[in-house]
């Protein structure tokens, strides 16, 4: 008897294609990102994984993928559940900021220790100010965030997992948990059991589905999962590393 | 203190584009349909509404059409709840037949009563048939259906408006239900206390959200509800009773 987990990042959004920080500023996808969604789809039906249950953020590229994705794998209907604690990580003050500008401005060590490190948060974001989300109605039983490391977003997402996740698992369901770079970074960490400094070498493509096995502990059979097109992945995974470049 | 509550038909599908039965078929939305979608969000906006929670059928088409309106009105992250309850009627044996074919075969007497009256249903659909859903995963928990009148949508969808709908309305949540032609007839038909007979007469437009207030007894404080583009719902219901012709 395994368990039967599915994480999807969602495809690429607007501002993945303008190299800009996101965040929790609430982009749509690209045409790209459309595809690649509809793709995820396909590949789920292809391996024979039906989603009974999907979770995910608050945010329009997650809900959209997952939308698409399930649409093509004819699994539309099945019940949703959404959270802002799988949102992707809070970037602070670096929101709607330019990654490569970012890059040119504050140098190479510190712009990875913002995108990479464990526990360093950019600096917070001003209430108020355009890209925060402080006064955005579907945070309103929230505490407010204005900026996250990738400890933050696992403190944040555990209790997701545990309290909405794992039951769902538990009652036999294969779940579908479609979100973002770094909420599913931090499900990775937590299931693989990665340390604080390994987990800065793992990047997660958009748009290929990463099943995990686990057993009865809540262990992956195969540690990192299968990722349904395992090359298309590599290919992605190498792409990841080299943004802001 | 009154409840709101938004009746969204979904846009045109691509049975509809076609005028084939379609009932519990999933077919998607036409082009047109999606537009159609993309508008009821602006209208949503316009008026400024701003739904707390989704009701859908379990069928593409309505699930869809929320999918995009809510994307457009920027309230995608509300929660959802899907239910075949919610369900266009099934149409039996006519599912996947031409409406104009239907008409020429068995002449208006007996298609009017088949599409208008409110306790005939058409012959059942065969088990396991192309058309019929008996084999279909998503109604597991679902009684098998073969085909439906009127009296019988209201049936199954009434414990859902009761057991579901009115808790959300009661706890202050703007409700936007997302379904069909003919479950919301039948909702309609039990808010405005419309007689068996004048419910033949009633037509929803497609895209259109109806807004109602509630008073504290649900009952409609306008008579009817609120088209949010009236003139085009006047277009359009006229269209929709000439469906076949």
């Amino acid at each position: 008897m395994t368990y039967t987990l599915v994480l999807l990042r969602h495809g690429e959004s607007e501002w993945n294609a303008k190299n800009l920080f996101t965040g929790w500023v609430d982009v749509p996808l690209s045409e790209k990102g459309v595809e690649e969604a509809r793709r995820g789809g396909q590949l789920l039906t292809d391996a024979g994984v039906t989603p009974d249950v999907l979770h995910t953020s608050l945010l329009r590229r997650a809900i959209m993928t997952a939308n698409l994705a399930l649409d093509a794998a004819d699994r539309h209907w099945i019940p949703v559940k959404r959270n802002w604690r799988l949102n992707e990580r809070h970037y602070g003050a670096l929101q709607g900021k330019n990654k490569k500008e970012t890059l040119d401005e504050y140098g190479n060590e510190q712009f990875m220790l913002w995108r990479r490190s464990y526990d360093t948060p950019p600096p917070e974001i001003e209430l108020g100010s355009e890209f925060s989300q402080d006064q955005d109605p579907r945070y309103a039983d929230a505490p407010v965030v204005r900026t996250e490391c990738l400890k933050d977003v696992l403190e944040r997402a555990l209790p997701y997992w545990e309290g909405e996740i794992i039951p769902d698992l538990k009652a036999g369901k294969t779940v579908l948990v479609a979100a973002h770079g770094n909420s599913l970074r931090a499900i990775i960490k937590h299931l693989d059991g990665i340390s604080d400094e390994d987990i800065a070498g793992l990047n997660v493509p958009t748009g290929i589905p990463l099943l995990y096995e686990l057993d009865e502990d809540f262990t992956p059979v195969t540690p990192g999962g299968t990722y349904l097109d395992p090359e298309a992945a590599k290919d992605a995974i190498a792409a990841v590393a080299n943004q802001g470049r």
